[in-house]
């Protein structure tokens, strides 16, 4: 017993040991200025960031808490250590950049990060109630995996997410389905990266207040195999023309959700397979081809979920086309006895006003539906708040 | 048809224009200057570098093809785009950062990018012989599961990954399993972030190299219940110590792996459940923690990897017990019916004399081993090498 608890020790030293000489070349060449600390949260919650630059002429913090165009300016101190301190912060999930001489990058200290879209934004969680949904509690975990789906309709062999509750690979029960789908510029990774739907759902779940369910997260850009992170880089001559990520053609996507996803889903897992047991929800570009498909397939979902968009009359005739299938499916979407339409959307968002139309839509029809209307504008702030309001009144 | 054909067109465009609107904001604040390219990869594999800053004084490359402390000077060029052309490189993945006035930051423009435990770098993939093993390339792709578990020895519900190998699901065939170790200052992330290795799977087995099976990749810093990117942030008061990751009690590891692991896996998942389809490997830390669970559970596995590192004497006591071990168990591990010792080590590595010492210690038992001497030293594209070349080995 002494002997092992001495082996121990010494192992305990070996390892720490190994570490520093694997990263010590790393450690010289990147770290040469003095040690620095950030972001650091204070007990008030007003934050210090800092880093370390001698030869910079400006640096700036940018984040996701400040107004459009926003920016503070970070001062440079003793041994070239620049620093600024935020106002308190409400506790919630952020991001924030540095502008350091107009290139914005991570926060060298922070090892939290996350991609929107082709960019990478540091993170940074104020605790307290109003972030704890969305954290890494000491709670039951469900699995989140990756799965590669033949998609007919696409013709594409193409990668999701499927989170599972916990119990499930416990259990022989069968689980309803959440279909979640992502907004423009978005990919698979969205809904777990950037809004933490793995952790939301642990939490609810955790908490009593979701039914344990399955979430499925696709790649909504329908020529997209996989999140741009893990697709093949190509020679320059080869690769497309530079520009955003490939969102054209997104609306081909409702059609394989409903021929592949559900499909492969209803043979792969252990779910409930009637409209009772489905809902689909999606935010921006997503909450379009939410109500798509969900207009026109009635006998396919009991909850539908649309978050930060609306009947958008920028759009012409596809508004006018999407207004027809209200106007034809929504009673029908009654006598099936469809359960919940959910409305989420920002007072200053740019498709505020297309969402008091679809809500004029709704009302016409004398359709209940349950609006939430929160602060703030197209943000992932608000999508978090939406799917944790939203996900505990399914399937009751 | 035609009217369907209509709507789609009009759809590409909104899903165009509600992507430019999404993202405009971020877009005005971020990207002041002109738009660069980069990583630009020419036909002949040379790589152009490039990123904008009017206010920089000094921006260089540091790539992970580089030598130890060498980087490339960027030129400052038109409208403040800086850039640099590396010579012709081998088709590999490498990483790299820029050095902005001396702080270490992401290619802005690169979507591709990874975390090396506390700290991201872009990533590039020269394609060729050389990275088609890593690639994302047309074939069946397994799918990966972040899975949490219960660690009654280390008293944690913790992460690891699992890769189930293309048609696990579609099938009730039993699997065997490789439990593949990451090294100091890793986490459950590194194999599949930097290593590759769910990639590097998809490729071998379908190419016929690889038997399919399951690999099982855990968190072995026994304190943590996730990687440092999804764990909670405390204000600075309750923070821990700055440092590195938590490797201290690395050693505890194997306990864990025989008493929680294995056990675990072995329940949830079809696998074969004795030693002849039983593999374990790691590098680093990871290949001390494999040599110990090895050697002192004989009736486990019948094959190990060793990547880049050995009997390092510098370790004292420690590896005097494990050269006992040896001594004790190799005779033991031949009995058995033991099928692969497999040693992977770069030329330059630091560890390289203890690799000759374990070499010796094997050769004095009799005890047969491949050894993969590489160029190069303590690095991910070893490591990613050494799986490539082992996997194909196993269970055969």
């Amino acid at each position: 017993m002494k002997k092992t608890k001495s082996i121990k020790n010494v192992l305990f030293l070996i390892a720490g040991l190994l570490f520093i000489t694997a990263v010590q070349a790393q450690e010289i060449q990147r770290n040469r200025g003095p040690q620095v600390v950030s972001p650091e949260i204070a007990k008030d919650k007003s934050v210090t960031f800092r880093i370390h630059s001698a030869d910079a002429k400006s640096v700036s913090v940018n984040g996701s808490w400040m107004g459009m165009g926003e920016s503070l300016e970070m001062t440079k101190g003793d041994e070239g250590v620049w620093s600024a301190k935020t106002g308190v912060l409400e506790p919630s999930m952020y991001h924030y950049n540095f502008i350091l001489d107009g290139v914005s990058v991570l926060d060298p200290t922070n090892p939290q990060a996350m991609r929107d879209g082709r960019r990478y934004a540091s993170t940074l969680i104020i605790p307290g109630e109003g972030s704890e949904f969305v954290e890494v509690n000491d709670v039951p975990h469900g699995s989140l995996t990756k799965v590669w789906y033949d998609s007919p309709t696409l013709d594409l062999n193409r990668r999701m997410y499927v989170y599972t509750p916990p119990g499930y690979a416990d259990s022989k029960e069968k689980y309803p389905v959440l279909y979640l789908l992502h907004g423009g510029g978005g990919d698979e990774d969205a809904w777990t990266s950037l809004g933490r739907a793995n952790y939301i759902l642990d939490n609810l779940i955790a908490a009593g207040k979701a039914k344990p369910m399955i979430v499925v997260m696709t790649n909504g850009n329908p020529d997209q195999t996989v999140a741009i992170s893990d697709q093949k880089m190509k020679p320059a001559a080869d690769a497309p023309a530079a520009g955003g990520p490939m969102t054209m053609g997104a609306m081909d996507f409702p059609n394989s959700i409903v021929k592949d996803v559900i499909p492969y889903i209803e043979k792969h897992y252990r779910v409930l397979t009637n409209k009772e047991n489905r809902a689909l929800a999606g935010l921006s570009m997503g909450a379009l081809q939410t109500q798509l498909t969900g207009m026109n397939n009635p006998e396919l979902f009991n909850y539908l979920g649309v978050f930060s968009i609306g009947l958008q009359m920028e759009f012409g005739d596809t508004t006018t086309d999407l207004i027809k299938a209200y106007d034809t499916n929504l009673d029908v979407l009654k006598r099936n006895g469809f359960k919940l339409f959910y409305i989420g959307v920002g007072k200053e968002d740019f498709v505020y006003e297309g969402v008091t139309l679809l809500r004029k839509k709704l009302d016409e029809h004398d359709f209940d539906y349950i609006y939430n209307e929160t602060g703030g504008g197209h943000t992932w702030a608000n999508w978090r708040t939406y799917l944790s309001d939203y996900a505990p009144r399914l399937f009751k």
